[in-house]
């Protein structure tokens, strides 16, 4: 898309800031702070990161500091690769790409599907940031709802059905955050999987499947789609900011060989060694199973303390779903609208993402929000609750 | 462009590294690299920059590991904008993007400004990666050729009188590196600025300032187009690469801000809050004036040493550009095919690019080759010249 498509678009102007989901209102001193998607403060490494940098900087002097010559780069790379061949999937060094981030890796892929001719399927509601990138692109958006068992295969199918019946052109690509969703910490069932990647082969579509969240499983591990794909189909989106620290801003791609060098083709931001270099050392020296499972026992146990929360707190009007990971929980109120409420639950000290910006056409979010259980502690959990059930009471 | 549109085009299954110019030969062991433009090694602050990570741990802990937090990224922002305004370029806040690296500033600019029907100017010959990333969009890239006072402006004002006569479309932009230019290390006059940007008012196309080597001035600084630019026509891109350490990726564009609105728009890395935080932590710790000072006084103490070797060891049919900062010296050798003797060459001990790389029709740099003299050592540039002109001798 060039300048003169883009600019006759509305720019928001609160754009500017750097962050996704940045043009929601700010929330004040002393909210508990259910809105934010940052991991833990405590779960984040920073004593092993500053050791690796020294560590580091004193092996390799100023290699990790030019373009290339750090072997910690290569480093990185492999360990990604034999991390995903431990998770089932299967892939060469070929096969593999590291991005700067989860966003980049989106944004890369849909540079090299996508042009404004082009149809996509997305989760609905889906990860607001993917959304606006694939906004960027093209307006010619579908949407699936999304319910407890995830994407509802069945109306895609429908949909896949009647757009063939009706000689409308098919989608060329669908994002899915199949393994405890943002925004919804829903699952894809197995069943639904196997279903997806059948429709998938049936109507010639990609998938790009955003795994962020999936290591976070609180029982046992989820099969990626990637892990089931047979055919070839699925772009595989990692991330180590919700398991490291999104700062480091390490993410990848995996997918079969030719596209990873028509993807590395456009990505014009080269290496980032120095960052790349750092993680490949806290990499090397931590113990990575103990890693995850001190981090799925904490987030186990705030997602409990939430939903225990919610349980007592909330009145008989508002219904929630139960995720098995990552970070989040998904609120449906009756008749309400989140955006209004909002600034109501940080006048009583709680933030929250309102629905609406999860959606496509953000009506049909107005009588959601979403509720994140990672940054806040358990104290701040609890409160954050009773005070976000003492605005839902008064509604 | 899309994925049918690239593909259809030749792939470099080199292209996989991720080095601009990774598809050149590998350099053996032992060879002087003067095809390097890494900074020098004992330029780059390793002990100042393992330093400000701890200093920052320590004072921000997890806060620059999250995606926001830190304010150090906001004081980064702060210090390229003071900088921007010594130098100069007067600059509010909104008017400024950081990226990673030069090369996503380009990759940026090209995004929002260019499709498959748009024309570009380049220099000829001019920065590789540039080259590449233009040719990601567009194939409609004219070339204005550079000689020892940069830029030939008067060539290009034929060429869009020309095409003005003929009816034929216009330029949208223009990609200089007008000061110490890459890969040439020739610097635009003051005259041919002011020609310049008089075109471009008259012409009506944008103009790419690449300012990565700008800071290295041997002598006096050189006024940056963007400092003349009164008409608002210049996006202005400056590094951190040549000056601190390009393992970093800290880049900037200084431009309009409703382009820096659409620019943020589709910059899709989000922020790097580590690295960021990083270098902002280090810049507060130094004299900027007096690193700047031991980097001009080490380049160019270089430079005169690999200016004189040329002088004492070349045949009279080497000629070279003499250049007043930057990187890198130019040279043209007749009757030569540098690319073949490039073999030849690292067998005896040295290495350097061939002039092919940094032209559009790669058959017009044959007789040219580019040598760094930012890498290595005075020692190493001495023999290398001699390896080089070896080599020369035997044509």
């Amino acid at each position: 898309m060039n300048f003169t498509k883009y600019i006759s678009k509305h720019i928001e102007p609160a754009l500017k800031h750097d962050l996704p989901g940045a043009w929601m209102p700010v929330v004040p001193e002393g909210c508990v702070r259910l809105s934010s998607g940052f991991p833990d403060a405590s779960l984040v490494p920073v004593t092993e990161l500053k050791q690796s940098v020294t560590r580091l900087l004193n092996e390799e002097n100023d290699l990790p500091l030019h373009y290339v010559g750090s072997p910690k780069v290569d480093q990185l790379h492999t360990w990604l690769i034999k991390r995903m061949n431990e998770r089932n999937i299967h892939i060469k060094p070929e096969e593999l790409l590291v991005t700067s981030g989860a966003c980049q890796a989106i944004d890369l892929i849909a540079r090299i599907l996508m042009d404004e001719e082009t149809y996509i399927v997305v989760e609905s509601p889906t990860y607001m940031e993917a959304l606006e990138i694939f906004q960027n692109y093209t307006d010619r958006i579908l949407t699936v709802p999304v319910d407890q068992d995830g994407l509802r295969t069945e109306e895609l199918e429908e949909m896949l059905a009647g757009r063939t019946r009706n000689h409308q052109p098919l989608p060329k690509v669908l994002y899915t955050i199949p393994t405890f969703q943002n925004p919804t910490g829903t699952t894809l069932s197995i069943e639904r999987r196997k279903h997806l990647l059948a429709l998938a082969e049936t109507y010639e579509f990609l998938i790009m499947e955003d795994d962020a969240y999936g290591e976070l499983h609180f029982e046992a591990p989820v099969q990626t789609l990637k892990s089931m794909d047979e055919d070839g189909r699925v772009f595989y989106i990692g991330s180590l900011s919700k398991v490291v620290a999104p700062g480091m801003r390490v993410g990848w791609i995996a997918t079969d060989e030719a596209w990873i060098e028509t993807l590395f083709r456009f990505k014009k931001d080269l290496d980032h060694p120095f960052a790349q270099s750092v993680m490949a050392t806290y990499l090397e020296g931590v113990d990575w199973s103990k890693h995850l499972e001190n981090l799925q026992t904490l987030y186990q146990s705030k997602c409990n303390t939430m939903l225990e929360a919610l349980s007592v707190q909330m009145p008989k009007t508002v219904t929630w779903t139960r995720p098995d990971g990552g970070y989040f929980v998904w609120l449906t109120i009756q008749e309400a609208d989140t955006a209004a409420l909002l600034e109501k639950a940080t006048d009583t000290g709680v933030s929250y993402i309102p629905g609406k910006y999860f959606y496509l056409e953000q009506e049909d979010g107005l009588t959601n929000l979403r509720l994140s259980f990672s940054a806040a502690d358990e104290n701040e959990i609890v409160e954050g609750v009773r005070r976000l059930a003492v605005c839902m009471s008064q509604l």
